[in-house]
């Protein structure tokens, strides 16, 4: 199976394989939920195929990012979508484990690292074998991935992630153990009355504690259809 | 200056009292957001005048609830409150610091743990004099409040919390820290769309991680009035 999507008319096309973990909304939410003001040097944490790193670049000119994934026919993937979208010179995948982030990454190196991580711990059943180590924690827990941040981000530099709200409580102890600060939070929802199904966390290395808590970001609008903001992030309509 | 209000029809009354820090609805919010199911004990830190520990006594027989409050005149209103309503011999007020938590309350003792705490850093300017215990740390950061709740609570036990949003990422911290795990969080907003201007938080002691997130408590009606949630908290109509 493969498919080349458009991400929206004219935008970036984005190449999807069987056997590469397939383009969801939290990368594409967690991609417009980060701020690109001043950043330049980005580092994307478990790539996959590319999609936050190609969103980033179609966002914004000129940003140098690299993606660092540990399955091997998803950093191929991700060097095709870097290139079928003309980005192969700003968009470098690194065939590798963020556990060794100090062998692969430069500290201090980046502005943004964003990064869409396996949801579930591991063994917790929510994956095929093939998926499991873009859906489990086996290869990738949480607290690796904010060790690999804290390295990567540059003092001041900003951590963007997409998780389920359950690991919120985690997610916030080991940032700071890190020493990444939350500063911003958002959740998704379906409905303005409904639990929310994502969150979307930034953190901020070496930052004062003081959380912003933005209004949510609600999917469906009065008429059962994509919200107003939805379809903005998607430049439907 | 001295009122009393009915909190509802018929309901519990509350006597309020010039420098005694007044009733507001996060004490409401707070007092409705805690599950009273199978609780018996409760420790109120910080009860001020007493409307946390009235509202859960008329919520449910038969509470036995220990307020802690470091300020004689509040402590003094509270022990009337509790009498005005009937729960003289339920609530019993202890005029302490919570710093001392050793020494006033039983380790493991309650069943709830329930603060209403002060929201401020100790010198953010936003307390006029005689009102500074109520609204800065000075006299109780969050990280003692979180002693006093763990050494208070049976294994298993809840602490309820509320709080403004920006605190929210230290909170979580220091329950984690002291052995209380975050359970139950749940924003209160104006309005759908708004952000939240309080969180409410559930902590268990000893508890696994794991969150969840219940839809945001709406104030407002989409007629600009109390939304349907708000009026039955105050039980109008």
């Amino acid at each position: 199976m493969e498919n080349i999507d458009e991400l929206w008319r004219g935008g970036p096309r984005y190449i999807q394989r069987a056997g590469v973990f397939k383009l969801g909304s939290d990368s594409v939410l967690l991609a417009s939920f980060a701020k690109l003001g001043r950043v330049r040097r980005v580092c994307d944490l478990g790539c996959g195929g590319g999609i936050i790193s190609v969103l980033l670049s179609a966002y914004k000119n000129g940003l140098i990012i690299d993606g660092v994934e540990i399955d091997e026919s998803a950093a191929h993937l991700c060097r095709e979508n870097a290139e079928l979208n003309g980005f192969g010179d700003k968009i470098n995948v690194i065939l590798g484990d963020i556990k060794n982030h100090r062998a692969i990454l430069t500290a201090g190196g980046y502005d943004l690292v964003i990064s869409n991580p396996p949801y579930f711990t591991r063994g917790s059943g929510y994956s095929s074998a093939d998926m499991s180590i873009a859906r489990e924690e086996g290869q990738c827990a949480l607290g690796d991935v904010c060790s690999a941040a804290a390295y990567a981000l540059r003092w001041g530099g900003s951590f963007c992630l997409v998780h389920r709200p359950e690991r919120l409580g985690e997610i916030f102890c080991l940032m700071s153990a890190s020493g990444i600060e939350p500063k911003r939070l958002r959740m998704v929802q379906h409905k303005a009355e409904s639990a929310p199904n994502l969150v979307l966390i930034e953190g901020k290395r070496g930052a004062n504690p003081g959380l912003t808590i933005e209004p949510p970001l609600i999917m469906t609008g009065g008429d059962g259809g994509d919200s107003e903001e939805i379809r903005k992030i998607y430049r439907r309509g």
